[in-house]
């Protein structure tokens, strides 16, 4: 069986991860979710014309050619707090005490600072007049109502996360609800009679299961919303219970199934063996991608979730989830663009490692900026050996080496000093082991 | 009063930010949080020594002159799947089918893989004997039990934040458990009479609150537990009510209280008016920073919450956020280092901006990366005035200029060309709003 290119399977899943239905819902429920329509503005920002200053609001020509020398004393007519509805009448040598962010009285046209006046201390009772003693530009401190966004101009993209920032933002131009897409629903499925709850004594044979807790954090971390998490023995009939189970739980069905292990050819292979028949709807196929290379994908019937089954070494799993599942649920989220597959940057290399030839590497890795450019190393001291599940804890990103390029020096190795592409995960580089 | 530099400030905020108390938990339940211990390898990874193929456990003394015009039959005595617990004797002449992970047989030291035999067919029921074709290397696909990590090597450091990877990592070495720092809870005060619910028709004189919506999802964002989101009116009666009312909810009363707005001098401060007193615990500063000069900070008793009052603009309440409450949640949630308050990278300016002299400027910036090096824009398309809530929906970082460096071209502005500090957020670039 011929490798499939790495984008080519690619393609087949996006193909199958359309975006999720949109829901509307109040900004703070929509925190974490991304936006399926364009944002316009509905409320001018600022929605009106208001001081930037405590202050007086004054009539400009009044106190035009005010100085020291020639102090211009003005009537006080009204006290104006932040938020206060009121439009007091401002005549000619009268003028309005105002505090910031006040909304500027319809007579006036500038502000006068507290500085600027006789009346300089911002807890004094109101007094009937106030001395202006310097003359301000004509609009001085006035945030002109629409300066930052008119109505009508975009406000955000469909596609965008709304984190705190844009809600936020979202707000300040007069949104109350959003349209979002709804977040996918996960169910994680690790596969393996050897597996064991972590941190229960092993029996030989034994090994703690990690790929529930990588799934399921690497699912989260994408935004999903994981609704199970389940190990199942290496037996086809126990999956497929566990699976229509799953599939009848209505509006809390996972869109999504991510199984670990199980995928090869083999007596004890479960996944291979549940979903293995032409009609499952899930094809198992060999890509051209080390480590990683039998990844089985499809849909469950014409409606049913979306099977990832992913290779069973943790470091595998790790690397099929970023190239492959990730890139589905962010685009089920509604992502666009580079925010579903991150273009790579790219990484001078610090530590050398072995290429496997013939096959696309993917490499997780230690990625840090020094002030000439970012650094990369593998994480894993033992090279890109595949089962070391240890040292993704180091891991903030993955080096990509395109078999076409895994042999420049002619060993087969990529070297200390090498280019290479690299796509970083916005994680935190932790605390390196052997600093302490 | 003069002003206080950021340093300083920051400094008296992480003296009083230490990490909260460590508590036990099973790591799916850690997901999220930072340990509060270093993690040393209680298992060994691999526990055993184990098949990295399916194929045959052999004595390599058997095998080690085969060749395909000269196979070496060998007896099949039994079938190790992974994950059993069987140690079948091997004697000369014999082998053991095993499959991939499955633990070595005592006798054995060499897997030949299925490929190198006459029985590759991996589904094929077992048969009485399997011939040879190829010599395999002496422990050729063993897989060494410790190869990755042995006993009592460290397999994590306190403060790493416990991620799907770290926690698949703290699994396969035995940890069923771990010790992490509690997470802080955070209640955001936003006060402000003419504050209303977002989505609400305004009436003259109102905004939208912009704030809660910035803060709950900021802290959320930095690791926190957001426990209350309150809107108070420029009422201080009302507010140290809420406090009360905040503080008297025993294990989930909020550790850090963010408030915004009202810490200026004015008739209308409320958070000013109910802390400003000396003995409140609250300390009222004008540190040297734009925009964000205003600063409240204190511990309310000894060992009550800590408090943070903010500008009330959303940009002075994200840039104040950002430098002093984002390192106080990380430093209580058990980060050290970089994860703490991070190193600030370089950028090139690809647009300028004012800056405004005497004090340092913290500027909102959107930051991208081109094959020779990050850029960086301002997200204000107005330049660096700190009331454009809008605008923040485009940040994905922050420029530092500090004072020293604000007039290199003598016209007090940063030029396209220069280049600056810039701290990265980690956080997804939005769609712009332009390329549409």
């Amino acid at each position: 069986m011929s490798l499939v290119p790495v984008a080519d399977q690619l393609a087949r899943v996006l193909a199958e991860a359309s975006a999720l239905p949109e829901r509307s819902l109040p900004l703070a429920a929509a925190l974490g979710a991304r936006l399926s329509r364009d944002v316009t503005t509905a409320t001018a920002v600022p929605p009106w014309d208001n001081s930037a200053m405590d202050g007086y609001a004054v009539r400009h020509e009044d106190v035009a050619d005010a100085s020291p020398e020639h102090p211009v004393r003005l009537r006080v007519v009204a006290d104006l707090p932040a938020g206060s509805p009121d439009d007091p009448r401002i005549g000619p040598g009268e003028a309005v005490r105002i505090m910031t962010g006040a909304t500027l009285p319809s007579d006036a046209d500038t502000i006068v600072q507290l500085e600027h006046t006789d009346r300089d201390d911002p807890l004094a009772p109101l007094a009937a007049d106030v001395t202006v003693l310097r003359a301000p530009r004509r609009g001085e401190h006035v945030r002109r109502a629409g300066e930052d966004r008119q109505v009508g101009d975009p406000a955000a993209s469909a596609g965008t996360l709304v984190t705190g920032a844009v809600a936020a933002a979202l707000s300040s131009v007069g949104a109350g609800t959003v349209w979002v897409h709804e977040r996918p629903r996960v169910a994680v499925l690790a596969t393996g009679s050897e597996l064991v709850t972590p941190g229960t004594p092993l029996r030989r044979g034994q090994i703690p299961d990690s790929n529930s807790l990588l799934l399921r954090g690497l699912a989260e971390e994408a935004g999903a919303d994981v609704v199970a998490v389940e190990h199942v023995p290496d037996d086809p009939g126990q999956l497929l219970r566990i699976v229509e189970d799953l599939r009848s739980r209505g509006d809390r069905a996972p869109h999504v199934l991510v199984l670990a292990g199980g995928v090869s050819q083999g007596a004890y292979e479960p996944v291979k063996q549940a979903f293995g028949a032409a009609d499952s709807g899930v094809l198992f196929t060999k890509v051209a991608m080390q480590p990683g290379k039998p990844q089985a994908f499809g849909r469950l019937g014409s409606d049913g979730p979306l099977v990832f089954g992913l290779p069973g070494n943790p470091v595998s799993a790790w690397v099929s989830f970023h190239v492959f599942v990730r890139p589905a649920l962010l685009a089920m989220s509604g992502a666009r663009g580079d925010a579903v597959n991150p273009a790579p940057t790219q990484a001078l290399v610090e530590i050398g490692w072995r290429t496997p030839g013939g096959r696309d590497q993917v490499l997780p890795a230690r990625v840090w900026d020094l002030p000439d450019g970012p650094r990369l190393a593998p994480v894993a001291a033992l090279g890109s050996k595949s089962h070391l599940a240890a040292s993704l804890a180091g891991a903030n990103g993955y080096a990509l080496v395109p078999a076409g390029q895994q042999d420049r020096h002619g060993d087969g190795r990529v070297h200390p000093g090498d280019v290479v592409d690299v796509v970083r995960l916005g994680l935190e580089l932790p605390p390196a082991l052997d600093q302490r």
